[in-house]
């Protein structure tokens, strides 16, 4: 358990490494581009000249990739288009592909991958620990695999087996074996001592792991604690036992949660009969938060996941189809709606022009009910002691704003159609419909709760829906009782 | 600069403790509810147990608060009701108050605020580090701020007016000064016994600060070339002098960027003359970053900030207000623009039906490609060189689902009106709409570029605008040339 990674350290501002990247990678393409000039004496020369300068800025270009880490390297591959990605991606593959392909966006790593041969992936899995091979596993191929797994000495075989058999979204497969194991009957000097015997610490080594010799977890030694402290102390004088600690089989999102609530660098995941496994450090643990909060950002405009925008259009436009074809199904729902009154808007056309206006803004605010509600589902804030508060709430709020805003909305229609009943019809509808949102809002959360993390995309697909159809529903059904004679 | 705080440890499982908390709570408000049974003989006795209970509900309630750290205690705040939350800060407000309303969300402070007196506040804050009185600030009354500001000695004076000098969106402001600093020219012996000295270090302590004489910043000394080095090493030797370093003007996001990318714990601010002005820990850039992505989800649901679910519906409605108020003027617009085909639609109602479908599909395909630009602008990804081509792809895809979605819509609509021109009309109007959401959705962010972080709740509002009435205006348009005689 003693690998060590080396900390990255950083030297300048990113999008500047970028801008440079991309500089080399211009003037190469010209250097390229200019055809050799077979009629001009001297012709031969020329040409010379033109490969050396070809040459100098691929030089350039590697010196600068040779200063860069891999999560650098990463955001650079993403932000070139296909041609000059692979180029790029051709002159670090070797010495860094692995950590670079576990850095980059699941979108661009398959087209990094496409173009590896078996003998190059090999090569990038046997830079990489076993944590990070298991998260890599998915995207390569069996063949691979099999002798990836080969060549591991045989603990790492089984770390590899352990951290591929958890989900995706667990504990497990969040979790690292870099971590410094001391035992609890030893002085702080002998601690010491111990560490003294590394080349360096894993990353993110903010404290080290007490076990028995059982493998047992005892606790744990923050580094501050052993700097601090008498060398003559014993371990098991100063170690935190009652430390957290995760179990693999938990949700990732339960980390995730911990470790921004109380700020910690790393934590213990330890088996059901009190084994240490390995650990989580915080940088897992952010990039899983953000890649999450990236989902949620995406699921509500309705993408399946991130795009690589230099990937195809055919890729790209499959990634947005489940969201248009259901919102595609629900128009059409709302269009048969409107359709069984065409009697009613044959006889008063401005309902048509009217009627948008209260579906859109129910939808607008069912929506900002759904949100309220999610978070605080997610929260523990909601109990079935308070729902019904919560939801009388959220029909006051909507009450009030049916009132302010339909009111509005009837001011307006008056002024363009002189008619009191429509007005009143208008105000009347928008009203209805946003409790019809908010009780929709409200309900499709708790009724999802049991889902554990509620589907975002399908829950403002089908509150749209509802407040679509239920808004044409309301201000035609209005309309056809109060407005026609 | 040896102020220490005491690491957060954690047992157990925070909806567990909120549970447990609500539990007590509720047993406390039966026991209070239960009327003196005046009648009965022995009343007075029944009373006295009355009151025993009452008092042995919230002792457990006490040593169970006392057990808590104050971000489980903010968490617990804001999932209570208003009584109960009053009830449970008056039970930890004057040893854990400050910490508890740093911790606690913009929504939920200001209902604790409101009920504390200038001396509780004045107490409060006495409990917080410089940069944490900083953030505070805002909230507290100035007269509170002036007795904290005399109560400091003048090192905490100066730290905490250059603290409050900095925007909320500064990494000045996520700054603080608990670090520890050394020099250059000594022996990590002796780094080791002036470690010694303290009784703990700073929360996130992952490297030693190197400065000289003058305060200048020279490098960082990991905590881990600390431990696994000879102690006879001189700090120079080993130190990273090229480590990143921020300044306290630089945007906020430029560090929550940064620490994500290279899984920082802590990272030096200085200032332009290279002097160390303090540090910013990886815990602080984590809850900004929480906190921004929130804000995201929020802006995209047409929320201006999160809200405290139990506020009153005044407050909450307000909320809620802007985005309303955006999209029923972006409704009216295109209520005019349907009301300008008014003649059309009288002769051809099934049109009325059919519209809302043509804007709804361009509506939501036009979200997909605002998200994908912006986040691609915000990555660097796009560059004058490659706008055309983006905007060429982003066409294309919408020219494939506009075939594809068009072509399906206009089946149906030939199926429910046996009408071939109709079903032809809504296609080419679906495919034309589509092309308009491409255009608009990659536009906004391309113009708004320039003010930074876009501002989403506005572009979503514009989005929505422009293919509502684009969409009625082609669909009506192209109606009216083809179908109406």
């Amino acid at each position: 358990m003693n690998k060590v990674t080396k900390a990255p350290h950083f030297t300048g501002n990113l999008p500047e490494h970028l801008q440079q990247v991309r500089r080399l990678l211009e003037k190469h393409a010209m250097a390229t581009a200019v055809p050799p000039q077979q009629e001009i004496p001297g012709a031969e020369r020329q040409e010379l000249v033109d490969i050396l300068l070809q040459k100098r800025h691929l030089n350039e270009l590697q010196d600068k990739l040779d200063e860069l880490y891999p999560s650098d390297i990463a955001f650079i591959l993403e932000a070139l288009a296909i041609g000059q990605r692979l180029l790029v991606w051709d002159m670090v593959k070797t010495d860094r592909g692995g950590k670079t392909l576990i850095k980059i966006s699941d979108a661009v790593r398959g087209s990094l991958i496409a173009g590896m041969s078996q003998e190059e992936l090999r090569l990038a899995a046997g830079q990489l620990d076993t944590d990070e091979i298991a998260a890599l596993a998915p995207d390569l191929p069996q063949s691979v695999m099999r002798d990836v797994f080969k060549s591991l000495p045989i603990e790492g075989r089984e770390q590899l087996r352990a951290a591929m058999a958890y989900p995706r979204d667990s504990i497990g497969a969040l979790m690292d074996f870099k971590m410094v194991v001391i035992r609890a009957d030893v002085k702080l000097a002998t601690v010491s001592r111990y560490l003294h015997r590394f080349d360096d610490l894993p990353d993110h080594t903010d404290q080290l792991f007490v076990v028995d010799r059982d493998d047992q977890f005892k606790g744990v030694l923050p580094l501050s604690k052993l700097l601090v402290n008498r060398p003559e102390t014993e371990v098991a004088a100063l170690m935190l036992t009652d430390t957290l600690t995760l179990r693999p089989d938990d949700k990732a999102h339960h980390a995730a949660r911990i470790f921004e609530h109380y700020g910690l660098v790393s934590a213990p995941v330890v088996d059901d009969e009190g084994k240490l496994l390995g650990r989580v450090p915080a940088n897992t643990v952010l990039d899983f938060i953000r890649v999450e909060a990236e989902h949620d950002v995406l699921h509500l405009s309705g993408l399946q996941e991130y795009e690589d925008i230099f990937a195809s259009v055919w890729k790209s436009a499959k990634n947005r189809w489940l969201w248009l074809a259901l919102n595609l199904c629900a128009a059409f729902f709302a269009a048969r709606v409107i359709g069984s009154f065409s009697d009613t808007i044959e006889q008063f056309v401005a309902l048509a022009a009217l009627m948008p206006i209260v579906a859109a803004i129910a939808g607008n605010s069912g929506n900002q009910t759904l949100i309220i509600a999610m978070r605080a589902l997610a929260r523990g804030q909601v109990t079935p002691g308070n729902t019904r508060r919560l939801l009388a709430k959220e029909f006051s709020i909507s009450l009030l704003n049916g009132l302010v805003w339909g009111g509005i909305a009837g001011g307006f229609a008056y002024v363009l159609y002189k008619n009191w009943p429509l007005a009143l019809v208008i105000t009347g509808a928008i009203l209805l419909n946003l409790l019809l949102g908010a009780l929709v809002g409200m309900l499709i959360p708790l009724t999802m709760r049991k889902f554990g993390h509620a589907p975002v995309i399908v829950s403002g697909v089908l509150l749209a829906a509802i407040t679509n159809s239920g808004g044409f529903f309301i201000f035609l059904g209005l309309a056809s009782i109060f407005l026609i004679h």
